[in-house]
């Protein structure tokens, strides 16, 4: 696992800095506004949607173009979260070790901060210039569906009226699919636009690739919450949210968790070494998981 | 004022028409935000940012190619109303004559519906075919600069951290400028793109036309709220808002706003018989005021 760790650590090296140096860029007429979007997008995280979107990349050597979609499908996810924690949603008072963005600087600048790193996604992924026009315009059309009602703001809603009395295991892939499926999708999705020497066929499967990692990203992450160790740490939220292992058990989730892992790398597969990274994503996050109790 | 009035309700009509289909073509994972969407954005309103997105377009005879854009900005516009009567925001009750957004569905949906609709009004606009990549591309820029930081969203956070007892008519203006004036400069700069007939010259005088449009209408806006008539119907936020007839007085703000309207007037006289349009929207929301009292 080390070794794993140790290479994707590059990854995150390599959003951190491209993050930093784009928010740097950017000004506001409000630097209370500014402080709070900084604070959200550049608390650490490991940086996996950035890291996917690289990793793609090095499967067709387009890699080095991918700075500014990167960070468009990060800032998108920071938004997402600083508007997820709110009391009226999820109601979260800690986010990646440090006090929720609303929690640090009042619930309105860090609503406005959520609205302006949405805006900020496109504007950025706008204004750069490795890539063509049609390239570009093509990224912006799936980032901006993949942000909306047919995308993770409707997973978000599903999510919001989800009944766990009457839920079952399909209902909640669904909620998974698109809360936080269509965001790592997309970060795969970008990084095929940026080349033109792929297949339709091995798009599909790369899409494929990227469905099954988001949703076995989920599965795990619903089976992380039942390990003791884990479950003390986590944010306490008052709602009750969709569990994938409350519907069917932790052993059956363990189960479709391996399946989907195993059908990820079999995907890879192919690649040869060039998907390095996105096995070593593939195994860090949907692999070596401790056994719930 | 009532041939100006039924001269602009060919563009409110207009605008109705081009939002309901777009919003026909709108799908979601949730019909429950998906209503919501509906609910905030086909509300009846004058449809101020696409008129003056149609309006400009006719000056260069490019106004049939403006649905998408003018869409946008009405799309971008009916989400920050959302965000802006939430609790925690300007706590507003009503919109549009029926219950704000958080009323009808809950703040949780309400905060959402918002995000899905700056995604959506990006997304709608990427997908539009009539103008070229190149031109496309232009407009998301400058529509989402102004949504962000430096635009909309920065200047409602100027608004919020706002202090009435240390602001000057400057202060406000600066707030107004970003707030409101950032996406009524760009429903006139989204029309200039689409004509390659623009000489710089023309194009910056219809910018400050449009700057001189934002601001006016702002304050006659406060204005009107000093009318015992208007402020009885006029929403109440608990908050106190900046307000440029508290700064300097009705009469002053009356003064300017007279001063700006013959500024407007006189940028669009050249234009002749086809500035009949920005000239109806000039006369019919800076112009006309019943005197306050």
């Amino acid at each position: 696992m080390s070794s794993s760790a140790d290479y994707l650590r590059r990854y995150t090296e390599r959003a951190d800095q491209a993050l930093h140096a784009c928010l740097q860029l950017e000004g506001s007429c409000s630097s209370h506004l500014l402080s709070a979007m900084r604070y959200a997008v550049l608390a650490p995280g490991k940086r996996l949607r950035p890291g996917l979107c690289y990793a793609t990349g090095e499967l067709f050597d387009v890699s080095d173009m991918l700075d500014a979609p990167a960070c468009a499908v990060e800032l998108i996810h920071a938004y997402s979260l600083i508007h997820d924690d709110l009391p009226a949603m999820d109601d979260d008072d800690f986010r990646r070790g440090q006090p929720a963005c609303h929690k640090a600087f009042g619930e309105a600048i860090a609503i406005l901060a959520g609205d302006a790193l949405q805006a900020f996604a496109f504007e950025m992924l706008a204004n750069q210039r490795i890539l063509s026009a049609d390239r570009t315009l093509t990224m912006l059309r799936i980032l901006a569906h993949a942000c909306g009602s047919n995308g993770m703001a409707g997973g978000q809603a599903l999510d919001l009226d989800y009944n766990p009395m009457h839920g079952n295991t399909a209902d909640i892939e669904t909620i998974h699919r698109y809360k936080t499926g269509a965001l790592i999708k997309t970060s795969v999705e970008l990084a095929l636009i940026a080349s033109d020497s792929i297949s339709q066929a091995t798009r599909d499967q790369l899409l494929n690739f990227a469905e099954i990692f988001g949703l076995a990203f989920q599965i795990r992450d619903d089976l992380l919450d039942h390990i003791p160790a884990n479950s003390a740490n986590a944010s306490v939220s008052t709602r009750s949210e969709p569990d994938y292992t409350a519907a069917d058990g932790p052993a059956k989730a363990m189960e479709r968790l391996d399946n989907l892992y195993n059908q990820a790398m079999e995907i890879l597969r192919p690649f040869g070494a060039k998907s390095e990274g996105l096995r070593a994503w593939t195994t860090a996050l949907l692999n070596g998981l401790p056994r719930p109790e």
